[in-house]
C-alpha cells in the first residue's frame, strides 16, 4: 500500500499516521497525505479501468490501510450515477445526474466512511468503539463493526427514525437514545469513553470517514470519463462528505487526472438548522441554530459542525455556496423524485429542492453539469404504522 | 443489438420476437434465443472487462432490446458478491458467498427484471401495464414505469408489508390491495385488463423479467473470474429467477465461457407454501399449499407457480433440490445475518436457513462453493410503529 501521514489543516503540522483524533498541537482537523509520486504510477485510469474490484477499495492506493487484505468490506461504493432527463427538460439544464448512494450496504452513503474507519480499527486490533450519529452513520458503523467483530456503541437523538434504530439493533450495536441533538450524543460518549475503553469514531475524529467519503469524488470523475461536473449539490451535516470530496478532487488534480477548476460544492441544509449557511454569510448565529426545534431529525441536523472553518474555506475555495430549504420543499422534492422512479431520503430530496431553489434564483447556468446526491432510501425514515387501517389508506383500492 | 426470437419451452415452436405472452400453440412458457454466432464475437470476457457500464446492461448483447439507447435504467445489477468468512468457519464450508441483491434500485432483486421488461414496453410505446405481486415486484415495476412515463397498476395481497405498499405509491403506481394471494391478484388483473387496456407483466408472461434475472448468472460467473460455484441457494416464488439463472448459465456454456456442470440450483420456500418442494418430491398437493394460511407474505408465497413443470425440470437437470424452512428458522437466520453486518429480507434469510438445514442433513459437502442470495433489505418488511414507546423498547438505553 501507499505511504501516508497526517497533516493538520489548521497549523500544518505533520504527524506519523496514527489514530490520534485531532491535532496534538492546535486541535485542528487532521487529514491524510500520500506519497503522490508513487500514486502517480499506480493510480491511473488504465489500471482502474482494468480493475475487477467493484467497490471503493478499487482506489486502495489512495486509502490509508496497511494492506488491501485487511479491508473490511460489505460491497460499498461504485454506486450508479444516472442521468435525470426529466429534470433536465423541466428545468432547462444541460445535464443533471443523480448519484445513487442509497445503493450502498446499509442503504446509505455512510457505508463508505465506515468501511475505511472500521478497517483502520481492525488493523490495530481496537475491540470497541462508539459513534454519535443522526442515524445512518450509526447503522453503517454497526454493520461494519459487526463484520469486523468489533463491539459497537451508538448514541442517537431520541427522535431518530425508528427503522434506523431497529437497524442498529439488528447489527448488534449497543444502542442509546439521547434526549438532545447529535452534539449531546457526542458529549454522552466523551463522558463515558475513558471508563468504557471506547474509541470515538465521530465525524473528523479519525481519518477513515473522510477518506471513505472522498471516493465519491473519485467515482464521479471516473464515471464521467475523468471529467468533472460543474456543480455538486450535497446535503451537509457534519461535513465529512464535503471535506472528503474536496480532498478527493484535489488529489486527482495533483495526479494530473483532472484539469481545470473543481466543481462548485453547494451544501444544502434544512432551514431550522443551518450553521454552514449562516457561517458562509458571515451571520453566524449558532445559538439560534442550536435551539431551533423546527428542524427535523435528518443527517443534516448538526447544529455545531466539528470544523465549521474548514467547511467554509472549502465551499468558498470551490466558488460554492450553502443554501437552506424548508421541510415542505424537501417533502415536495421527495414526492417529485418518487414520480421519476427514485426513492429518496429527506437529505437526498433536499439536494433536488436545492437545485430548484438555485434555478429559481439564477444560481445555476443552463449550461452547467450538475450532480445531486441521494444519500439513502425514503423507507429508512418511514413511520408507517402496520395497522390495516393505514394500509387501506395507502392503497387506491381494496378488492 | 443481437438478433433474437422466441422458443416455447414445451412444444419447441419458434416465434418472431414479440410480446405475445404464452405460446400461441400450447400456452407454454416462451424464452428468448439469440444469434450465438454473433454473441460469440461480441460477448467476451475481454470486452466485458473493458466495459465501463456498471449495470446489467453491460450484457446488452444478450438482452432483447432493439437498442441500448432505449434501455430504461435506474442503475440496476452488478451487485456485490461478498465472502462470508464467519459462515464458512462456523459451518466448516470452503467458500460461501452472499449476492447482495438488496443493493439494486428499489432495494430488491426485482429491479433487474423490470429494467428489461419496462424497456421492452417503452420500445413498443405501450403506455399502461399491470402486475400481480407479493410486493417487491410491484415496487420495482412502479419505479421503472415511472422512469419510462408508463402508467403502472399494481395488485398486491392485502397483507403485503406496509412499507412496500407505501413505496409503490411513492413511485406513483395505482395500487390495489387484494383480499387473497398473488394468484387472486393475477385473476383481478385478467378480469380487468382488456377493458382497461393493461399489458400484463406478470411472471413468465413476457420475456423481459427472465432475461433481466438471467444477468444474476452472468454476474456470478464474471465476478468469480468465469468460474461457477457448486451450489446456488435461491428463494423461489414464481420462479423467474431460477429460470433466468439456468438460462444464463446455459448461454454462457454455449458460448464456451464456462465449462463443466452447472451449479446445483436449490430453491428455498417457506413451509406453509411449498408447491415446488412438493412437486419435486412427486407429492404434489397444491390444494394444501393454497389453503395453508400459515405462510407469511413474502415473495416466496406463490401457491400456484406459473410453470411448475419447467421449474422442476430445471432443478432436476442441475442436480438441485427444493427445500422448505420454517418462519422461526427464517427469523433466526435473519438475526444471525444481522450480527454479521447484513440486513436481509425474510427471503434472503431463508437462503441462509436453507444452508443451515442442508449442512445438518449432509446436503452440502464442505468442499463445495456456495452462493446465497439476499434479495432485499430487512427494513422493507418492517412493521415498527413510530411511537416513542416502541423506540424506547428498541434501544438499550435512554439518556
Ligand atoms: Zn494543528
Ligand atoms: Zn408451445
Amino acid at each position: 500500500m501507499n505511504k501516508c501521514w497526517l497533516r493538520c489543516t489548521r497549523c500544518k503540522s505533520v504527524f506519523d499516521f496514527r489514530l490520534i483524533g485531532k491535532c496534538e498541537k492546535c486541535q485542528g482537523t487532521l487529514l491524510v497525505e500520500y506519497d503522490m509520486n508513487r500514486a502517480h504510477d499506480v493510480f491511473t485510469p488504465t489500471k482502474l479501468a482494468l480493475s475487477n474490484n467493484n467497490t471503493l477499495w478499487r482506489y486502495h492506493e489512495l486509502l490509508p490501510v496497511r494492506s488491501l487484505d485487511s479491508a473490511i468490506t460489505l460491497g460499498e461504493g461504485v454506486t450508479p450515477l444516472i442521468r435525470m432527463p426529466a429534470i433536465e427538460k423541466q428545468q432547462s439544464l444541460r445535464r443533471v445526474w443523480m448519484k445513487r448512494e442509497e445503493q450502498n450496504p446499509t442503504g446509505s452513503f455512510k457505508a463508505r466512511g465506515f468501511s475505511v474507519t472500521v478497517s483502520l480499527l481492525a488493523e490495530r486490533g481496537i475491540p470497541i468503539a462508539a459513534v454519535p450519529s443522526n442515524g445512518n452513520a450509526a447503522s453503517a458503523f454497526a454493520a461494519y463493526a459487526a463484520r469486523a467483530g468489533i463491539d459497537a456503541h451508538v448514541f442517537i437523538p431520541k427522535d431518530c427514525p425508528p427503522l434506523i434504530v431497529e437497524e442498529c439493533k439488528l447489527y448488534g450495536a449497543h444502542t442509546t437514545l439521547v434526549d438532545g441533538k447529535i452534539h449531546d450524543a457526542a458529549a454522552a460518549i466523551e463522558l463515558r469513553k475513558d471508563q468504557m475503553g471506547w474509541f470515538n469514531v465521530g465525524t473528523l475524529r479519525e481519518p477513515g470517514r473522510v477518506e471513505g467519503k472522498k471516493t465519491m469524488a473519485f467515482e464521479i470523475a471516473e464515471q464521467l470519463g475523468w471529467r468533472l461536473p460543474d456543480v455538486i449539490i450535497y446535503p451537509t451535516g457534519g461535513g465529512s462528505g464535503i471535506v472528503g470530496m474536496w480532498k478527493g478532487f484535489m488529489e486527482l488534480r495533483r495526479l494530473g487526472l483532472i484539469q481545470g477548476t473543481l466543481p462548485r460544492l453547494i451544501s444544502v441544509q434544512e432551514e431550522g438548522c443551518r450553521p454552514i449557511v449562516d457561517a458562509l454569510k458571515g451571520t453566524e448565529n449558532q445559538e439560534e441554530s442550536i435551539t431551533n426545534e423546527a428542524s427535523n431529525p435528518t443527517g443534516m441536523r448538526v447544529p455545531i459542525p466539528p470544523d465549521l472553518d474548514l467547511l467554509v474555506t472549502i465551499l468558498k475555495e470551490t466558488g460554492g455556496d450553502a443554501i437552506s430549504v424548508s421541510k415542505s420543499e424537501m417533502d415536495s422534492a421527495q414526492r417529485m423524485l418518487g414520480t421519476l422512479g427514485i426513492s429518496s431520503s429527506p437529505e437526498g430530496a433536499a439536494t433536488y429542492a436545492g437545485l430548484l431553489k438555485l434555478t429559481e434564483t439564477n444560481g445555476l447556468s443552463g449550461e452547467e453539469e450538475i450532480v445531486l446526491f441521494n444519500t439513502s432510501h425514503a423507507m429508512k425514515y418511514s413511520s408507517v404504522s402496520p395497522s390495516a387501517i393505514s394500509k387501506r389508506q395507502l392503497a387506491d383500492y381494496m378488492i
